[in-house]
Parts: C-alpha cells; sequence; structure tokens
C-alpha cells in the first residue's frame, strides 16, 4: 500500500501544512508546482526532504489559480490546460533531478481532480499533458474519466481512497457540507485504513461494503493539526499489521 | 557565428514580436519561461517551431515580473533566485523534451541581464541556478560577473555581442536615454555584425576599435518590424560573406 | 444612443487596441481594472485621456486570469466574487477622481458577461459588487439574469447591443464558430447601428427582426484595424442621421 | 498615542497573524491592499471588523511582489509606483466605504517602507500617488525621505517608532541580522512603550536615550503568539497609566 498527502503548498511567506511531519509518513509527496501554490523555493526543500526520506515525488498539477488554491473549477481550453500541466510537471522534474531523483508520478490538485472524474475533455487533456512529458504512473480517484483515458493512452494508472473522508454506498465521496463527510475519530480512520490495506474493501456511511479493488494508494491530509496525528497513527497500524508501505 | 533573439515573449491575449519571422533568422531562440512573459501553450509553440527548424532552444530566465517584464532589477535573496531560475529552466525543458530537444543554453533577461553584470550574489546564484539544472552553457555580457562565475563553476560560456546598440570606447553599451544607443540604419547594423564576424571587433561610437574576440553570438532583436528587417540583412550579409551560422 | 467599448486591455510591455483612436469614436469607455488586464499606468492613462474627452468611465469588472484574459469560466465562490468586483471598481474610481471624474457604470468583461446571462449566483454576486460600491448603472445583455437582478436590487441598467456581431431570430448572439456570427462589412455595421438608433430594431440573419426597445447603447470593437474602422463609420453615419450620441 | 498594526495580510487560503485579536489592542489597523498580500474577501472582513471596533483603516501600500511579500526591493519607475500607490488606495477605499468609513491614512510596507527612508524618487512617487488620491495623513519613519517629500506636499506626517525592535543611538533601527534587534521580554516591550507615550524618548541598545519627539504612533507586531502578547500587554499598560490611545 502507498501513503500519499498533499505537500509544498505554501507560498512565500505563507505555509500550509506539516511538510516536515508528514514526510514521515507517506511514501509519496505530492508536491504543488506553483499554479495553486508552490514557490520555487518550497519546491526544492520538498524535494530535497522527500528523496532524503526516500519519499516518490508526484506532480500534483492545478489549474492556474493562486488566489483561489486550485479550488474553483476553470474552464481552461484542453490545448492550454495540457500545456500547463506539461509546464508544471517540467518546473518540477528540475527540482527532483537537483534532489537526485525523478518526478514518479502525476496527480491533479482540487478542482482539476474534481473535474477530470467526469470533464471528458479536459480528462483528456491532462492525459495529454502528461504523456507530453512522458511514461509516468498517473494518481486519481477509481472509475473517474481521467483514469480511463490514461490507461486508454498507455499510462499506468493508480487508484486512490480516502482515509479520513466518508463514502456514498455508491462508492462516491460524501458531499462535505453534509453530515459524515469526515472521518473525526482515530479509530475510524485507521479502521478504514486496515480494512482498505487488508481486504481492498471500503465501509460506506450507511455500511454498505464498498469495493476498493483498484485502489493501490491511501491519501493522508496534513493541513490541521489531527491530520497528521491520523496520517501516523493510519501508519502505524498498518506497520503493525504488516502492510509493505511503499510507492507504487 | 551564432545569432541569437528573445522568443515567446507574449503572454496570454497579449503578443510581442515576430516569432515566425525570427525564427527563419536565427540560429538560438532565447524562450521566455513565464515569470516576465511566456505562457505554457506559447512557449510549446515556439518550442515546437525552433525544433522544426533546427534552432536551438536555450532559457530566457527572468525575475518573477509579468507587470514589469523582468525590466525592474529585484533584490532577490540569492538562494531563492537559483530556485526561480532552476524552476524556469525546468519548465522550458518540458516543452524542449516535448519537441524533441533540450535546453541548449541559458541567457538571463532584462534587469537580472543587467544585474548580474556587477552583481556578484546575483551573478552567483543564477550560477547555481543552472549547475542546479546540468552542465549547460550560458549566454551573456562578455566580462560581466555572470560569465566569471559560470566558468569558475566549470560552465561553458558564450559573449554575445549586440547587432543594433551602440557602443562606448570602453565596449559598454551606450545608455537608451544618449545620443547613439541604437543603430537605426541597416547598412550600420550590417557592417557592425560582418566585422564582428570576420574580425572580432566593434566600432565604437567614437570610432574606437573594441576587441570583441570572446564574442560567439550576435543579438538581434525582432519586436519592431524594423528590427526584423536588420535581422533579416544581418543574415543575408553574413550568409553571402561566408560566415557559418550555427549555434554555439 | 451611447457607443461603448472595451479600453485599457494592455498590461504591462503588452499592449491591446487602439484607445486613442476608439476614444475619439465612443461616449462610454469600459476600463479594464486589473484582473483579466489593465495595469495601473493603464488605467491612469486611460482615465485620462476618457476625461479629457468627456468620455464616460466604467469599471469593466471580471474574474481574476491574466493568463486567460478573463475568457475563461472561473466557478468563484458568490462571496468572492462580490469582492472582487468591489475592488475592482474601487481601484478604478481612484484613477476616474484624480482626472476629476466618476465611475459612471460597471460591465461585466467576457467569460463572466457570459456567465451572469444565466448563472444566477455569480449575476447577484455581481449586482452585490455594485451596490456595495454605489447607486451606480451596469450595462449588460438585455434579458440576462444580471440585470434582471440589478434592476431588482434598484439599480438603473442599461441594454446593449453589438454592431458587428450577428444575432439569432431569437435575439441572441451567432456563436463565433459559425457562419455570420461576424459582420465583416463596414456597410452592414452602419446598417445595424442606424436601424437601432432610429427603431430599436436589430434584423437577425435570417432577415427577422427582433425587438431591441431595451437596448441604450452599441458596443463597438477596436482590437483590429478593420474594427476601428467599423467604429468610425458608425460614429460618423449616426451623426450624419441627427442622432445624439451620449452617455446613458 | 496611536497604535497601529499591519493586518489582513493573508492571501487565498493563506493566513498570517491574528488579525481578530490586533483589532482588539491597536487603534489604526494597515490593511493590505493585495499587492504584497490581501486578496479582496480578506480585505473587506478586516474594513468590517475593524469600522466595528472603531480602529482607523489605512492603506499599507506595497510594491506588486506577492511571492516576496513586498519584502525585496523593486526599481519600479517612480510614474509607474505612484499609480500602483493610488490602485491600491481606491481597492482598500472600497471596503471602507462598504463599512461606513474612510481610508484614514496610508504607509508603506515592508521594502517599500525601507526604501522610501533614503529613495528620494520613490518617495515622491508615493507621496505623489497618495495626493493623487486626497489629503490623507501618511504614517513613516520619522525623518526619512518619505515623510519630509510628503510633508512639503501639504500632507500631514506620523511618525511612528517600534514597540518591540532595538534602536541604535542614532536612532535607526538594529538591522535583524544582529545582536539586539528584537525585544523579546515582555516588560522591555512595555517599558519602551510607556516611556514613549510619557515622555517621546526610546532608549538605545547601548543606553542612550533617542529623540522621539515627532512619533504619534507605536507600531505593534501581531505575527507570532507572542508578539501579539506583547501587544496586548503594551495596550493594558498604557491604559493603566492612563494615555489616551486613539488614531490620530
Amino acid at each position: 500500500m502507498d501513503l500519499n498527502s498533499d505537500l509544498g503548498e505554501g507560498f512565500g511567506v505563507w505555509t500550509l501544512g506539516d511538510d516536515a511531519a508528514l514526510l514521515g509518513v507517506v511514501t509519496s509527496a505530492n508536491v504543488a508546482c506553483g499554479f495553486h501554490a508552490g514557490d520555487p523555493r518550497t519546491m526544492r526543500a520538498v524535494c530535497d526532504l522527500a528523496a532524503s526520506h526516500g519519499v516518490a515525488i508526484g506532480a500534483q498539477v492545478s489549474y492556474r489559480d493562486l488566489a483561489g488554491f486550485g479550488r474553483r473549477f476553470i474552464d481552461v481550453d484542453p490545448v492550454e490546460l495540457a500545456d500547463d500541466v506539461l509546464y508544471q510537471i517540467g518546473a518540477l522534474s528540475a527540482f527532483a533531478a537537483a534532489a537526485g531523483v525523478r518526478v514518479a508520478y502525476v496527480k491533479p490538485h482540487g478542482a482539476l481532480y474534481n473535474a477530470v472524474v467526469h470533464h471528458e475533455e479536459q480528462a483528456a487533456a491532462v492525459v495529454a499533458g502528461v504523456r507530453a512529458w512522458g511514461e509516468v504512473p498517473v494518481l486519481g480517484l477509481p472509475g473517474s474519466a481521467f483514469l480511463t483515458a490514461a490507461s486508454a493512452a498507455g499510462l499506468r494508472t493508480v487508484g486512490e481512497a480516502f482515509a479520513d473522508r466518508g463514502y456514498t454506498p455508491a462508492g462516491t465521496l460524501v458531499p462535505r457540507r453534509e453530515a459524515g463527510a469526515l472521518l473525526t475519530d482515530t479509530a475510524a480512520v485507521v479502521e478504514r485504513a486496515l480494512r482498505l490495506a487488508s481486504d481492498r474493501q471500503i465501509v460506506a456511511v450507511d455500511g454498505t461494503v464498498v469495493d476498493a479493488s483498484t485502489v493501490e494508494s491511501l491519501c493522508l491530509h496534513g493541513d490541521t493539526p489531527g491530520a497528521v496525528q491520523h496520517a501516523q497513527a493510519v501508519r502505524a497500524a498498518l506497520e503493525d499489521t504488516g502492510v509493505t508501505l511503499t510507492a507504487f
């Protein structure tokens, strides 16, 4: 099982989340590339630290939207979006290379992540941007248009699940405004992770058991103190039960 | 002799200069990387066109300053500047690679170009950024702190002269506000280029002959209609006299 | 009849359109406020020139999107959008005041203009931003959600028509990709303007006569040489037939 | 005595400092206007809260430099700088007006603050931008070129001192890298404030008593938990000794 988290999401004087703590937990770091967050100095520091921890570096590509942290859908022309993606991967690759490693995968961020679940043109555009870069795996939502397009384009696809989010019986995330959207209890988060690792199953909010057979990575959040503790608890529990934690 | 020019200096809807015309003239394209100009789509288009013309692609790195087109000195921390440079080279490298080529050299733009003539810390920072990328040549002003630092760091340095700028007897450029700053006569521009190619000499505004023995590249401008004609006339004249035009 | 045009749409070194020529034609200037175009120096220059010509100054408010020139829909939170609008009007008002006049109206730009034709929340947000500023008129598409919301909020609404765009029988614009989207013949553009001024009618691409009784302003484009000539021809023809040209 | 502090210095998802706590302490709020920090939503929230606390709102104007938080000198053309200042004041004024108040003063931020201590052209440019706005007071360093130019231009000038910074015997700030640059002991900070309020004097690091007769405002920082406590302790001590705390 792979553990991934969003890192390097500060910008200039502003910081977000506890990168150092998370890099002691995860096996894959989704590094912001400057479009929603991530100035060059931060990118370099995160890449250096990730490489020294043996954590894989992924390009967390986004719409160009610092003011909105990439959380707002933008109706970008697909040709431009592909080039925006390629630009970001290239920029990150320089810091990865300076740290002695390579960009190991690509994961869309925020609103782009959500858009490419259904938006065929943008999904194809992100895939086109990744392919123009090279044959790296992509990380995304199981069943999304993005993973489907990536697979069709010959890229290795890696499905992810969320350790601390509630799921509907249909296997989608409970919207953030609704009850059950977030698992706040550490025990519940850990149980989610263990069940996923052992059986590739997720228990939905109503108790339905959802198939997660294509999930190879578990997404951990780190932007709140509680989230870091959850992440650490998940790692400890997985290690205790003998699950091998390794990047895909 | 190499002929270089600044290209890809539009941003989004805005364009600047005649990239297509210049790519039929130069042997090296200094491509804007997004910090003073150059959106990803433009970068890709210029890289594709340059590669198809057999024109070498260089990273034209800048201060982060779209509003000022990189023409204003910024007192950036050298550590940040090195990372800004690395970011830009990395981003461009993705488009170069997509076009089947590599970033062949690095040239600072605008105020950064001028700053690193004398500013030791920023010169060292640009060199550090380039070296973190790899062993690519750098293009700059002969005798500048930048080329000195680059040379000391083991990088190949390439001096450049300007086809249409007036020179002082000391071999520096006549400031733009002063008389003689710009050669506006095509014949004078062509003569400058021919003398440089044949004798590695530049004739200053007062007639003094300035040594230009380290100059391997001639910078042509393309942001005005007249400039494009000058560039085309220079190329034609150099070819007529049998000068081999090739990237360094 | 009012004649309006988009002005001040350069940014830094980049220019767009012929502001000086248009300011000799229009009675209302939609001035870009920095979010899709328009640096402070340009805003000041356009405001000074508009004031000296007796041309009314309007705030051309946009999504925050320099890279996309405000032409891409952004799913902004309405609360943020209202504040983005207020910010832009305030910024422009400083330049208007320095020129001795006031911001006379507000007109959404590009993708925001199109969005608020139907998007109720964003239409309400723009209205909220305008109202937070004050009781200024708004300029927009007749029948749009935006004008409806503005009217309900007590703002004076001004409908506009386009001199050089094709209309469907239903009174909407022919999409730019379809035949007839653009009137390229000066005579046709002038005829559109004259009929609109005299009868408040627009002839659609199929000959249908469309009611334009709420139209008080005619939008002229100025970003191509041909467009400037159209604009000048329209003004001359309207003056020749005795139409009073004045801001609303 | 006036107490001022920098507020609204987040951007989008990123926050900085404890605005709510500081607004319970200060009498004047230096509100970031979007060039070094401060998105429109934050500007509105801070203005609303300041107005409800009866705290005066000042425009904290900066170089355009989000990536550097306005802490890097930029060699901006003075004409552009004046317009950049005017733009920022105008933008803030819209939020002040929406909160029922007016922009009460202007204070340069960061590197611009430091530059205009000596840089005559930039000092004159900031003054020109302020004057283009109107007759509002300016806040700055006693003896600075900025206050001198502002005074000559007919603006009311307000000198400020720093509660938690070490002073040299010459009355300038001890550079941040040197020992004694920061007062970290609450008692020392409070003593500084009391002596300033009662005698208009500052005790330098070597014990020299420095004249501070033109100081009418004390700058408090709020970007660390300790700083907020210092600020609160200063206010409490000043109130205890009967000093009237009010905006200038």
